[in-house]
């Protein structure tokens, strides 16, 4: 259905234009928080991303022409996505909700325009770099990068790299210390609590939780419901990981241990069918299962759509599954991640995310000629620093300064970088 | 505008008696969790109440004949309230957003029933107990007892009791020390944190928040948000509390040290004009302002109402207080309870409360002529102990028993009761 | 052996007098922390005491005459002994590793002295008070009261009072607020984790701990070793801090569910045989076996003098049992307090209890006739609050002062006290 | 003084061969947490260390032939050293409180020595490294390798290597992520309350603590006070580290901003004068002041010898430096680590630590002509992973196993490495 902005513009697609305002509110609700300035010249440059919405605008601000679909068929807020449309800068092709077809012809829609070609993707996921690969390869021809900030993604651009594909340099910034510390850990400590609330109301306080995988998101989850008074086993595949859960008070246990006995479980592993019907079957009675990891193969949700399980959606993102004798399982999000369907992602946390983003596009974009090759990089420690240096205003804290004499004793930059790539 | 249920009955008056599907749902889910049994005879008893939902069900199981109306003008969940209408054994005079006048005239609806008279008063708040002082005080007559949950309540009992006025038993369930730890320091801990975050999604981690009053409930607010990783300050009057303060790990400040620096400021002290409008003009731009205490006298949110300031209406619940240089104050619940109005109170607290007052009203009715004065009770110490030895099951907790030699020891019957009357 | 101190004074007996610089040194140390000051005018009075010894300068300084002997034949300090000996204003009957005899000697050479008569009682444990009515009931006539901290000696006097024995007012200091929240809660939080480190060396991270009682030092004990990264199990009898155990995160167990499991058995719980031999036979390899609670009944150490275990002093205060298949329980201090025998006080609690027994004195002392009776009484609300107030300059701490109008509205004296008795 | 052991061998330089037995009771003590077995098989390989002790008799059991000397002039313990040297398989050169000439003549001792010729180099600071470079520079000719696990060794030898000096392959145990975490994080978590309640007893709660540095060693310093109810400042270069103590709660200032108010300064950042004497004039009476960080140069001690400052011993490790107008400083082991002189490293990371610098060894040692070359390198991520695995057990920690379809699916070897290797 075609809908014009008030300016009568029409190059978008989103679910109703008249909740514009309401969006528009909510991004300066979220600017009351997202105070990071990124200090840049203005620049023109075509962009098509997948990223979140808050960016958009301030890469618009700096001089992009962006283009824009959602990488998640849930993630997308629709006011948000009004205001956008409504603003007129950035091309929106997103709803809440939207079909896999959709998906696809969302970030078609992107791409496919005639008298635009991008210079940049911003990607989060892969499905848009994905896309241009497979239906417009020729594309990459004026394209000077790619900035990518999820693990798949991620993953997707090395295979390529490693197959000879990658066609132009690609900038990692899942990696960044500041961003996975804030995506992961942070964000998580706080997302899962409220993730779980919103959903359920289930009291914490006394619940036994187990949770698969002791990374950064783990850690988050393991040590927010540890504080909120809930017994927290963890299950691992890494001994460095699991050693690490055992001097933080956690008990390691494979997941058949304690399935019986948990009234929650949450998976953060990146890995698939870490919770298999095997073990659906065996929890008790109103156990919660939800996915803190990744896309949605973690929990085996297929195996749960059999004739003798009964589905019934009670609220929205939340379903029982019942079995034959009455057990109820509570399966949020349908296996998807619990954070994205269930939560908001803090302001805060986008714009570290958004910072790091838009330092890596402008890094690709102004880099002399030959400084990136067609291979996979990780941000510079440096920019890694200065990202986390631009947020620490809003936590009023100061930095100390290294003297000269210091500096020398430790053999550093007094502008940093401070420490080894490998720190975290 | 008269509804009928299904059955045909039309005595109640709620908000929409189609949401009473969804609303058999909400309490399937809360039973969930809400797993006591209250293991007693049925009795049939004329009962009149504004307290929580789920209990009006136990007690009309029971026997009890309910006719039940809100405590508060915005804590009705009308899809909950539809289906005990719908359900029709309890009649239900209650919904959200009420006016005063609603208020009143619920109340009134509720007492006031030809060929009906009460026999037990179960009160959150005392305004039931008021209007029957007030316009039926003969229906004293035939009443055995007032059950009464609130502070405020209970306070109002005391103070009738010191008057003489008192003309029937009271029992004091708000001053029981299992309902006190869940409703203040249990809940509230876990309720500070889903309230901010449902009306701002504000990130904890590095705010600096400022927590006025440490009692049960500060020290819930405070703990769970030093947990999240919020610089918190506490401000108290009572030197016993302020040095618990202290060793917890929180600097004990005057509100006026700390106002222009801090993010978020909650008021937990039972208290008037804590947070006054000189206060509010000095704090810093976005700063979030709720009462986690009681009532809503705790901020002087009447000073607000003054014609150089802008209200504006971002999201329910949420309102932008506007001084005239731009700076915004982020206001919650427009000053009422964060805790009841903008998050929900686990069902494990509703059923902690439940079973406490259900034991009360029991007590009351089943006492032999004369066991209870004209005066107000406490909840014997053995009872208390018995609301908590129910729960334990849910955490599938083992008790240890006493043997004989140690009880002889400790000088205890070995059911209890185990502690002083003063431990806590 | 007769010593003089260096006034040619040998009116005491401790280990040597020689030792006195070093003890004045540890004494001046915990003056550094020990910052209270006692506001009151000196009185001569002449007080018998078995309390810490840091009181017995302060009272000295208001005018008391004291002698003093050791609560504990393990608690006292030689070097502080021998300071107070040589400064001579304090006769001093005590010394480490007093035998039996020795101990009941030294109350002995007290009390029973030519020309002095006791008119105050300052007692801990109530082995004073009780020779002395077993010995010279006579006393009785000249002492204005007594002032008793432990447990057990208000337990004691409780009786008496029951028996109708009691012939003098007594003040149980030991339930106040202040004292008890100190002595326990914050004490015990810190000296848990002392205690087994100085004996054991032991890395707490990982730990699986079982904690015998969840009152107040079992809550300090069991917070402590959370936040090391131990892993704790609760027992418990009383269902109220059985569901606080499950509110705070831990599992609660019988103790031969996890007996076989945990690395550490710690009691607290004021009771006798909590760990008998029969839990001691099923313990691991390497476990530590410790009592925080309460004398030297909690664990059964009785039933391992038994000829087929072979017990092995490997440091001061440690013992390896060893069974007869080379298995070894790591028993500390022989099962009496780990508090009081492997580590130290912190003289802030010293200073609370200090200050609470100084004011208790005082007003027992000053009372007009006929205020107290021959009975037991809990410190006024006041003073408890007074004894709070004193320490928060410590801390810089900043207490808010209630409005006229504000304490009218609670209906408050604005100077306190703030609470109701039963708070705690 | 020449002492003979009881087999008559006097190749040896210790304070008293008397106290053999009693440390040898101290070596039983620790292995009874010390479980770890190294599975390798018996080899004869001569061995100069400057390590803990724990490991020389593992390395002895393996069959090599260990000469070791201090690697630090506080930190050898008397007892253990006895034991070591009546045991007779290492040579040990080593006392408590060595003076610097004691030093460098311990470290000859143990190089030089007829007839025998190292072939492998166990170093933890580098000065054994740096002395055989200095002295006999020919016996790296059959050196096989160097292992050393200290930062400043590890900085050393990145030196050597830059300027193309260094003339054996070295391993870099120093970065492992397990040893990294167990030596910094969860061993200061613990090392920091025990080394400050053996010097002073003071009590955490509610004191004010400023941490200097947000490494791992600050993160663990901060997380346990904070536990303890301790108020935390951290001060930081870096802001990375900066944005996670923001993060974790902690108030990020500079040093000047706080030191007035503290009461106690800690410094962990390996850096030089980062207290200072203009600081040390500005603290408050009492505050104390210590070193968990890098050798003894973070607090300039050597400010504080000055003839206006009167230095008094308290205690051992203990001084108080007197300012004119009576201010006592209270510092802690002269400016050294606290850690190291004050305080007890947990077997437990003892036996990380040594089976990570015996895995190194072995590796070196084993490792075919040409795989290492004349540079540094860190462990393998499989070891690291190796050595956490081998720890696991002490926990009853259960590790799981990726299935054939996940290992396929993550593109990882079942047996790992599971992480890349930048992963903490």
């Amino acid at each position: 259905k075609q809908q014009k902005n008030s300016k009568g513009n029409g190059d978008f697609c989103i679910k109703n234009i008249k909740q514009a305002d309401f969006g528009r509110r909510e991004i300066e609700i979220a600017e009351q928080e997202f105070r990071t300035t990124i200090p840049l010249q203005a620049k023109k440059t075509p962009l098509l991303s997948s990223s979140p919405q808050v960016l958009m605008e301030t890469l618009s601000a700096l001089g992009a022409q962006c283009r824009w679909a959602a990488c998640n068929i849930y993630s997308t807020q629709n006011e948000v996505a009004a205001a956008l449309a409504e603003g007129g800068e950035t091309r929106v092709f997103a709803w809440k909700g939207e079909s896999e077809d959709d998906f696809w012809w969302c970030i078609d829609r992107c791409v496919n325009v005639e008298g635009w070609q991008p210079n940049m993707i911003l990607d989060d996921g892969g499905d848009l770099t994905h896309w241009i690969y497979k239906k417009y390869p020729n594309m990459f021809k004026k394209i000077k990068g790619i900035v990518e900030e999820s693990v798949t993604g991620v993953h997707r651009l090395y295979q390529l790299s490693k197959a000879g594909k990658l066609c132009v340099p690609a900038m990692n910034v899942n990696d960044s210390v500041t961003k996975q510390k804030f995506d992961n850990l942070y964000c998580c400590r706080e997302s899962i609590l409220d993730g779980l609330k919103r959903t359920t109301d289930v009291m914490f306080g006394g619940k036994q939780v187990v949770v698969c995988g002791y990374g950064e998101v783990g850690k988050g989850c393991c040590a927010a419901l540890k504080a909120m008074g809930s017994i927290v086993y963890v299950t691992e595949i890494d001994p460095i990981c699991a050693l690490q859960a055992c001097m933080d008070g956690f008990r390691l246990v494979k997941l058949n241990e304690v399935i019986r006995q948990v009234d929650i479980v949450i998976t953060c592993t990146g890995n698939k069918n870490v919770v298999v019907r095997e073990n659906l079957d065996r929890m008790k009675n109103g156990c919660i299962v939800c996915n803190m990891g990744h896309s949605n193969t973690e929990i085996d949700v297929a195996s749960l759509r059999t004739p003798e399980l009964t589905w019934e959606r009670v609220r929205s993102q939340v379903d029982h599954v019942i079995w034959p004798d009455g057990k109820r399982i509570v399966l949020l999000a349908e296996g998807r991640l619990l954070n994205l369907s269930c939560s908001t992602v803090p302001t805060f946390v986008l714009s570290i995310t958004a910072t790091t983003q838009a330092l890596a596009l402008i890094e690709l974009y102004n880099a002399p000629e030959g400084r990136y090759k067609q291979d996979v990089y990780l941000l510079p420690k440096k920019m890694d620093e200065y990202v986390a240096s631009l947020h620490l205003p809003t936590f009023d804290a100061h930095l100390t300064e290294l003297t000269d004499e210091q500096a020398k004793y430790l053999g550093l930059n007094k502008n940093g970088p401070f420490k080894p790539n490998y720190y975290r």
